[in-house]
């Protein structure tokens, strides 16, 4: 499973599929997210959390959006309930195990030959990816770790995390917590809880519990985003 | 084959392709078009309709364009000439039906445990398309249908369908049925007919037969969606 | 492996794909770069020399960049070094068979019924990729081809040649002739070489040899290619 910022139409996704095709050829590969905003590993991080349920336990996770690559940043293995996830030490993992019931982190003690300073997925964290999914890991290529050196917590976060193609403005607020006669406040406008965008009138402003479990502000047949100006890192918060 | 506005950059694809996964693991996915124009279910019926042919009998299609999703819209398997259909009971694949030589529909009476309201895609349709894919589809799950509830009919549609990445504008109409010397009106502007676009000067629009069989306005080297303005929806017409 | 222009969020590449896996149901299939800057063949010429490495020898590439289509340019099969290249004789190959060891050139004769004017990709060159791939290409279908009638040369150019997506710049100038003390001048600003983004302050721009072995104007957590304005096509110079 792909969780990056690598960009579903730039040339660097091939190059990481051509290195686990080579050494995981039975593994099937799904892009589950490669346009993840550039630079925002914290809202990434409660995405990943949110989605991680969709993919069967087993299911291994190259998880890359990594401003840090080619400096000192640490590169971790997370388990945590029957998935494993693979990347950068910073924060990206850090939501799904602070809310996992049971994990166990790695550092990965393996560098290969020839190691880019700017493409860590290609040369480190795909082949990692790959022996894990192929079952071909050295045991001497990772190391125990105690914690991770960057977490973000197991609180929701009051903010847009990703913003859809149609507009629809996801908050990392999980709507198992949110009762639906709240108001929930953003960009200074009060926008009421609805079932589904059918309930209510077009071009007005709703908030739902998506399909992935968190709190989304959305229009009916319109765009969330453009009719509230909203963006990834703009704050939201209930009303009382 | 994958033909919905999930957007090929967006996260819904591959919950959808690990659902396809899991459930059939053999068969090959392909996406056909993911970024359809959103809540515009009758230029894709149009436009499934002219692509369907390059895909082999025994094809599966999930076909989502679904602006009603979560409303009381039924859900479908459409059965033509080889090929079968599976969404919404929207229109989407009523061109299909219309222009079929031999259909057969059901309705979809199965519905999952924990089906969410906004993504029909991948917990009802996509576990549809798999099973029967697989072959593993339990017959109670299907009911006879006598007629699809929203039909556009078999007739060419004398609009833009389509606007693809190099401004190429398709519209719904058949290219079989075009004489090569009428002009075609578009935004105000008569639009005469050529085989291939090297055979007009640079910069100048004209039409022609696509690859999928429609009529479309191009412009050599160049978009003809900028210099006609063009958009999806925008009518066009024949002189005489 | 698919080298095209055809939009990887188009209507184009599913329809190829379907020609793939029905012709060569084995062969895994990699989108290496499908979102080139259409009509510029010269650029991604050199941009699919930079990449070939990353794929294993014995990779057949679907290279097609081509806005001569229906016109009399030739259709041509190139083997260079272990790869094979499938496309239109029009240059795109020509920097990869000047730069290498060893090279086969031959002309595809075969044309199958029913060829499109517009999409030689899926109706021509899918085929003969397909059936090289599953082995399964008649000897007949090719034929000896003495030298490429369009060829760019082996030499670097001294262009932009890819913008990615987050805004890094690659130029045609193998970084492995670059000394790392060197100025480039860009849009009339002259940019030093650093070895990572994180070595120089947020927001200034650098030079450094990207993870394909190409220099590359980048800036610290910010585009390049919007702080110095530069497109494809654009020209850049070393400072003696």
């Amino acid at each position: 499973m792909l969780f990056t910022d690598f960009g579903s139409s730039d040339i660097y996704l091939g190059q990481v599929k051509s290195v686990l095709r080579r050494l995981a050829p039975r593994a099937a590969m799904i892009d589950l997210a490669n346009d993840l905003p550039p630079f925002n590993v914290r809202a990434s991080a409660h995405l990943l959390d949110a989605l991680k349920s969709v993919f069967s336990e087993g299911s291994v996770f190259l998880c890359v959006v990594d401003p840090g690559v080619g400096t000192a940043r640490g590169a971790v293995v997370l388990e945590a309930d029957g998935r494993r996830y693979v990347g950068p030490d910073n924060g990206l993992m850090s939501v799904v195990a602070a809310r996992a019931t049971a994990i166990k982190l790695s550092s990965i003690a393996w560098r290969p030959a020839g190691l880019s300073d700017s493409f860590h997925g290609r040369d480190l964290f795909a082949p990692v990816v790959a022996r894990i999914a192929a079952g071909t890991l050295a045991p001497d290529q990772l190391r125990p770790l105690s914690a991770l050196a960057t977490s973000f917590g197991a609180d929701d976060l009051e903010e847009i995390i990703y913003v859809d193609h149609y507009g629809n403005a996801c908050t990392g607020i999980r709507s198992a917590h949110a009762r639906a006669d709240r108001l929930l406040i953003a960009k200074g406008r009060r926008v009421a809880g609805a079932r589904v965008f059918g309930e209510v009138p077009q071009r007005t402003p709703l908030w739902h519990g998506n399909s992935h479990g968190l709190v989304e502000i959305a229009v009916n047949c319109g765009s969330a985003a453009q009719v509230l100006g909203l963006r990834v890192g703009d704050s939201v918060s209930w009303v009382d």
